[in-house]
């Protein structure tokens, strides 16, 4: 064992850091279609934030980089190590901490997966609401990427509900920001600055997360469309409607026959209709009163009809939640498919209509395929690419990034930059705002030793 | 006129560029209770954002300390001048620029008043929910303070409506922020950092703000209870009971004294209640549908009552309009009892009863009193105090601000440090985090121009 090994060894204990052959493949990458996997020098487990703290502070003097790694479930290679590396995985600080039913708020650290957060939660008869589609991620994970998710159009994506966290600076100081209240006005918010930060800022080692009364009563309406351009016109009369929809999807023609066949999903929609169709609305619906539901759910058939929807089907439970959960795998029915990339673009919501028919012009000038699916509320718009050929994919992206950003939107909604989305990220962002962040970064991290070529070279 | 005077004038017009005898009494202080009114050298009225620009890259050639300025009705003396300094105040970027239905956002100028962007939102259905209690309040302000209020406990603070900004830098490059989506991952959040920043990082050229739709129907519920504990330990069942009450007040017997005396406010309670009461709870209700809301308040009046309430009263429409209204005077209330600083520390909701009983007895013992009201749902206590002697004061204040701390909580919920709060900021928070945050600062502004003496030295 070299003499930086044995440094980490001795933070962590031997059985927790590995390095060779000890070296699983899983630890090489994350979920990125684009990023080859890359083994790092060292993988250290820490079980306390005080390990966390020992270990940067050894990885600075010696120089070497730092990529911390929750599930590895991340879309843009922002958990990939550097060969030279040390990947900090938080798989042992797993632990929920406290469901403090008082201010409706749980601790957890960024191990905890949201599926065993969700669990205990429900037993509290309470719920963390941020549901990206992968629920084995990790709190952790979801805190570097500010993941979103369906329920974001109700309830906000993560950074709408983190109200504090524990944190490890590159330098090894163990700070708390924010805590369990919802307003703070003192001093700058460290909170949101960490969130979305993709582990080049600092380290979350606890997190303390807003929880909502889980609302017993809940329904999901399917309707289908002849036009896609309408169904991105409906959302914004079912957004203004007061109804308050908790899910509000859109899913494109092809996207919904890849996840009906990979989940071998029947939804009662006839054949005449699905053939007629070029999109469908998901609307989830919620309430605590059973008849108010019932209401609710009569009011958005009713509305749907007028806004053009061929047809409204309200699922039973058990299709509803097959279709809820074949959406959240629409990216292994694409990765399945052959797609060569997985984007999550965002616009203005009023502007998808536009949005969609130009990038749709755009994939097939290139002799390429967009199709997708999307939180329709939000205006985040998830598209697979299907572009073999490296340079033209470069330029098509490119293209659709940049028409993004032309109508007020971003790269990236939920899924991050990472290293996959930084070349467009650096080219496309306005020069005053990267060397802004780049600044920022140096007050967090003067020895760059966090994830370096993660959104900057 | 100087040459300084001639270059901010020859930027401005020399209409809009105060020196000397022209400078206003009103631009030498905010509202603050302790520091002392300061006038400055210069007063410059912008009137686009390339203006703003400019002045501060004449500032920082010129060595001048720039401090900017809404309406002047910030608690924290963040809008307080320097002697040999230029005052920016937004005055007349004072247009609403946009009312977006489809995207449900408002795009404003800072100079806009709370005011006028609830008349300007009503008339498209639609709500801006920030309601601080001064609604003669800047926007541009409310970002530098990230202001809260009343309907926060439903709808969240300024931070969490605020998706969007146009800034100016101190260095002179404008930059644009997030935008007319609740979703981005692109890099780090600089519409957080910048919000609460009480215009020591960068100056707000324009907001988009998320507007929500506006509801019909409300109702106010006044339950007085015996003991002050008593009322604190209900609000964690209120919360969690699904209601979303967007009001959720407890004001104190002696504060109600004074409001109802100031405002001439009749409540209906009877004098042997009155008598018996130590404290009152507020709580708002409000719905699209009517019969849901009577439902709603029939519900709330049971809980109250179990939740040890000695009666409940179901408000008309002008006396509960009449008791918000006065509640959001409660500073000048207090301001006219004679008080001697109004503070507005944070502690999680159901750290309230012990923080209360505890800031009781310290006032007591320091021969002075700390009464108030706040916003219970958020756990935001809103003291006044009253405590002649200047030292026995300071102490006071730092005693109760660190067992606020010491309970999860923080020195300011909404009103932000300013100059007013910076020695117990400075003196109790981390060092760690302080000096990680002049390291921010120093970031944004290498120059140090901008609002310096506010947060820190």
């Amino acid at each position: 064992m070299g003499e930086v090994a044995a440094r980490f060894a001795g933070i962590v204990g031997e059985v927790n850091l590995l390095t060779g052959d000890r070296i699983s493949e899983d630890y090489a990458h994350d979920e990125s279609l684009t990023s080859e996997p890359r083994k790092p020098a060292y993988v250290a487990k820490p079980g306390a934030p005080g390990e966390v703290a020992a270990l940067l502070v050894a990885a600075g003097e010696h120089g070497v980089p730092v990529t911390a790694r929750g599930s590895g479930s991340g879309m843009s290679a922002a958990a990939r190590p550097r060969e030279d590396g040390l990947l900090i995985s938080f798989e042992r600080m797993n632990k929920v901490l406290e469901i403090d039913t008082g201010n409706q708020v749980a601790v957890v650290q960024p191990g905890v997966t949201l599926a065993e957060l969700d669990e205990r939660t429900a037993e509290a008869g309470l719920a963390y609401t941020v549901f990206p589609g992968e629920l084995s991620a990790s709190v952790g994970g979801t805190v570097g990427t500010n993941a979103g998710g369906m329920r974001a159009v109700k309830y906000g994506v993560t950074r709408h509900n983190v109200l504090g966290l524990q944190a490890v600076l590159p330098t090894g100081e163990i700070i708390r920001t924010g805590g369990k209240t919802s307003k703070i006005s003192t001093g700058y918010d460290l909170t949101q600055l960490i969130i979305g930060s993709e582990g080049t800022l600092a380290l979350a080692t606890e997190v303390t997360v807003k929880l909502f009364p889980r609302l017993p009563h809940g329904a999901t309406l399917l309707a289908p469309f002849g036009d896609l351009r309408q169904v991105m016109e409906a959302v914004p009369g079912i957004v203004s409607s007061g109804l308050a929809p908790n899910i509000l999807e859109y899913i494109d023609n092809l996207t919904m026959a890849a996840i009906s066949y990979n989940e071998q999903l029947s939804l009662g929609v006839p054949d005449e209709i699905q053939q007629a169709t070029q999109a469908y609305l998901v609307v989830g619906l919620e309430n605590r009163d059973a008849g108010r539901l019932d209401g609710d759910v009569a009011r958005a058939g009713e509305l749907l009809a007028e806004l053009g929807a061929s047809d409204v089907y309200v699922l039973e439970g058990g299709s509803a939640r097959k279709l809820i959960e074949a959406r959240e795998k629409a990216f292994w029915a694409a990765k399945s498919a052959g797609a060569d990339d997985v984007i999550d673009v965002v616009v203005p919501r009023s502007e998808m209509p536009g949005f969609l028919e130009k990038t749709r012009e755009t994939a097939l000038a290139a002799e390429s395929g967009a199709i997708g699916c999307g939180h329709a509320g939000d205006g985040n718009v998830h598209l697979a690419i299907f572009c073999k050929d490296r340079e033209k994919r470069h330029r098509l992206l490119h293209d659709i990034f940049a028409d993004a950003i032309a109508r007020g939107g971003a790269i990236s909604g939920e899924h991050g930059i990472g290293a996959a989305k930084k070349r467009y990220f650096l080219d496309l962002e306005d020069p005053a705002k990267v060397a802004l962040m780049r600044r920022l970064k140096h007050a967090f991290d003067p020895g760059g030793i966090l994830n370096p070529g993660v959104l900057f070279d």
